[in-house]
């Protein structure tokens, strides 16, 4: 079939924008790894001034008419075809950039910018008064937002619509609270449960040379390709595909801490492999994109969680792990090691949190997100708010702000409507998986052999290769013949902590 | 004074060009350092992006009205002011790039960058015709290059200029021929000297942590900043300054070859030290910009040679040393050492030859450019070219082409033009050297004692801080008081080797 020329007009302007984007997140990745302490300022007005390259041409008035000239899905094949999906999400993108009137965003990057400072400083003083006046500010400039891209029912849906397209309020209450309502008493059953794993094995001493050698080659043996990709360290840890070729991973070591860095650059790798599984010939395109980041975080904890901090991961890796580790694992047996890597610990800090109760952080932030954005709860209020939640899901109170409602970067830096996306990941992910299991057979077989491949074949043919070709919800129905569910993700949880708690 | 309106909008225009240029020089320097392998392809068309956005803005009709405007120098402040000569350099910037047609601008970034990674592959294998279509390519497209451009007499004429503003191949060829004419009688009676330094002390084992920890302390000693730079390895060693706050340097390592990485890294320091020494508030503009090659050549050399291969450097450094490499060191004299470091050997390596044959490697390349550049010497019979002459300048033949012409990244780079500046550095390098021996008193004994920044604060005033203010010759003259000789150099080698091989 003959497409129309607008078609390909629009993919070369696409891939334009894209490889313009493709430098910036490279002088992103090396601020966070290489860049000298002087080289700040000069990385900001570099950065400054390809996002607003990059900003013209996603709004050049040329990608609106070629739309336009594309409106009728007939001549690319029908609205179910590939060239119909690119012309979808464009156009989605397009909207959303073109309804953002120029100072507002301008507004936005500036708030952002100053209140993340204010955000380090109030953490480290452990004050939410000297965090709060800013906190007003970015939840007045995302209603803002969120009026300007405009929303049906909440106000919320425009938000949570920027970083999981598609979704809105309702349908994530719908998701979320029944994996409330049966996680809050798994975890009560687990606090009360008479085992309790060792997880001081895994403070002790890990040297940092054989950290590194170790999670890279776990990270290769599961599928990461170091041809077209790296693993470098950064304060905070992240995955920055670049484009086909090259995706970046960091991670960062603490010789006394094993599975930070470890089940970190699992999770990276996670990220990565999803990355350097998107079709390189559509790069700059939807159809060379990642879907959500709903659907990007299921791969990161899909290799972090199901795959990684399962027994049958460990039977192949553990001995590996010992004799990296002498020291630390020597006289430490599998099934020790494995209960530590999954003890389940109420804890104050998200990113620290156990597979089971990380999704009661998340909970937490999105039900009080909800009510900032729609003004039932009042920013002054929020530490109020936030302890009362934790004392109801966690029986515990924060003894401080920085360890409560000021202990992540996300709201300092206007990401509101981002955080429900973590827990999304975790139940596609289970989903995912249990469909695979499906599909494949003996996963953990697999694994205890080493073999990762049919797992990672499976999400590059299911989920990788298709760029955005569906979007999260009908992806997820296409491959498991189920809408999202709580379900999967809970059976997981139960089975695998149920047989280590005996609950 | 105030200056016009138009002056200060031709300065944001240039500065907006800097920060483009610099994202393009930040690619670069990843691309030989981090990239992972199949991030070529990629890194090719990110390049390509940028370089067509630079040229656009460089070549923009804007910027030659507001030179337009700025023609008259009388309200800059006169024809010998600061600003009428960031006006004259951006007028000769201007009149050369609207020369280039953008296809070809692009087309040569491409290739660029793919070629360089068929030398890294074709020099590993040692096989020229692996790179031969490469070579054709780029020749074919500086022969372009130079046609577009224009020139009075020869076609190479336009190359050269690009690299020292000004410069021709017959002034070329007139101030190179007499250096020849008294270098070659110097490196024969070098050649029949009984004194044989033993430099086979610099081929013992010298692990590398240790090279790299003493390098790293040695470029920090003579005055480059980590605060501002790094240091990495790198295939093809090179310097590569971002702008203000961030400089780049690479060298490579091996524990065989103690002065590949350590004179390395002294070179590049010096042409880090340049960089990190430009005014930052002039970044973007000719004001904030170096000279042209052979004044950058001149930094780079004179702390790799005039100042890293004297006595009194190593007065101070070779304890230090000794205790670096106790294995290879301990029983070696300081006298043997400096020797060692100044044994004049005919090498197949430019990049480790010694100061006085050093010259001939690059009186070599000259001719051979100026051959594939006329069409004399077609790409397909470079090897041969490059044998013959090398046996009649060193008397031996290289024994593959990885030692011979497929030795060097620049052509592969597109770097056409280029090596002549390498010897203008070394006689500029001499010259300034001498001058602020005269100004400074008796800088050996600074240099034994470990004092370089008397040296580094002339540089700093007289050369670094003015930018482009004056062009090369004109520098020269106002710093001298005498235009540029190939005399300085050779008093400087006839003393300093006379000395050391008796003749």
């Amino acid at each position: 079939m003959k497409l129309p020329s607008s078609y390909s007009d629009l993919v070369a302007d696409l891939r334009a924008l894209g490889l313009l984007k493709s430098c910036q997140h490279l002088l992103g990745w090396d601020e966070q790894t290489y860049m000298p302490p002087q080289g700040a300022e000069l990385r900001a007005d570099q950065l400054a001034l390809l996002a607003g390259l990059a900003h013209q041409k996603a709004t050049h008035p040329r990608i609106g008419e070629l739309l336009a000239q594309l409106a009728d899905a007939a001549p690319l094949g029908g609205p179910e075809s590939t060239p119909a999906a690119l012309v979808r999400e464009t156009q989605r993108e397009y909207d959303r950039a073109t309804k953002l009137p120029q100072l507002l965003v301008e507004e936005l990057s500036r708030t952002a910018t100053l209140s993340q400072q204010a955000w380090i400083a109030a953490r480290k003083a452990k004050s939410f008064p000297q965090f709060l006046p800013w906190l007003e500010k970015i939840i007045h400039l995302k209603q803002q937002e969120a009026d300007a891209v405009g929303y049906t029912e909440h106000r919320y849906d425009a938000l949570v619509d920027e970083y999981e397209p598609g979704s809105t309020t309702a349908q994530l209450t719908a998701t979320l609270t029944p994996l409330r309502k049966e996680l809050v008493p798994l975890v009560a059953a687990i606090a009360e449960s008479r085992v309790k794993p060792d997880g001081s094995i895994l403070t002790r001493r890990y040297p940092i040379d054989s950290q590194r050698e170790f999670g890279r080659r776990a990270a290769q043996a599961i599928g990461f390709s170091f041809e077209s990709g790296r693993l470098d360290e950064a304060a905070h840890p992240f995955c920055q595909g670049l484009g086909p070729g090259d995706c970046r991973l960091t991670t960062r070591y603490d010789e006394q801490h094993f599975p930070g860095a470890f089940f970190g650059t699992l999770h990276e790798a996670g990220h990565g492999m999803y990355e350097q599984g998107l079709p390189a010939e559509h790069f700059g395109t939807p159809l060379g994109a990642t879907i959500s980041l709903g659907i990007h975080e299921s791969q990161s904890r899909m290799w972090e969680n199901l795959v990684g901090r399962s027994r049958s991961f460990w039977q192949h890796f553990y001995p590996a792990a010992q004799q990296s580790f002498p020291e630390a694992l020597g006289g430490v047996s599998l099934d020790e090691f494995y209960k530590a890597v999954n003890e389940v610990r109420p804890s104050w800090i998200r990113v620290e949190a156990d597979e089971v109760t990380y999704n009661l952080h998340i909970l937490l932030r999105f039900e009080m997100e909800q009510g900032l954005i729609a003004g039932d709860i009042k920013p002054a209020d929020v530490p109020g708010a936030w302890n009362e939640k934790f004392q109801s899901y966690f029986g515990m109170t924060p003894p401080n702000d920085a360890l409560g409602c000021i202990q992540d970067i996300h709201w300092s830096a206007g990401l509101v409507g981002y955080f429900a996306t973590y827990t999304l990941g975790n139940m596609y992910g289970a989903q995912f998986f249990a469909q695979a299991r499906k599909d494949l057979g003996d996963l953990d077989a697999m694994f205890a052999k080493g073999e990762f491949a049919p797992l990672l074949d499976w999400l590059r043919k299911n989920i990788h290769s298709r760029g955005q070709h569906l979007q999260a919800s009908k992806l997820v129905e296409t491959i498991t013949g189920q809408p999202l569910s709580h379900k999967p993700l809970m059976t997981h949880l139960k089975n695998k902590f149920g047989a280590i708690y005996g609950v």
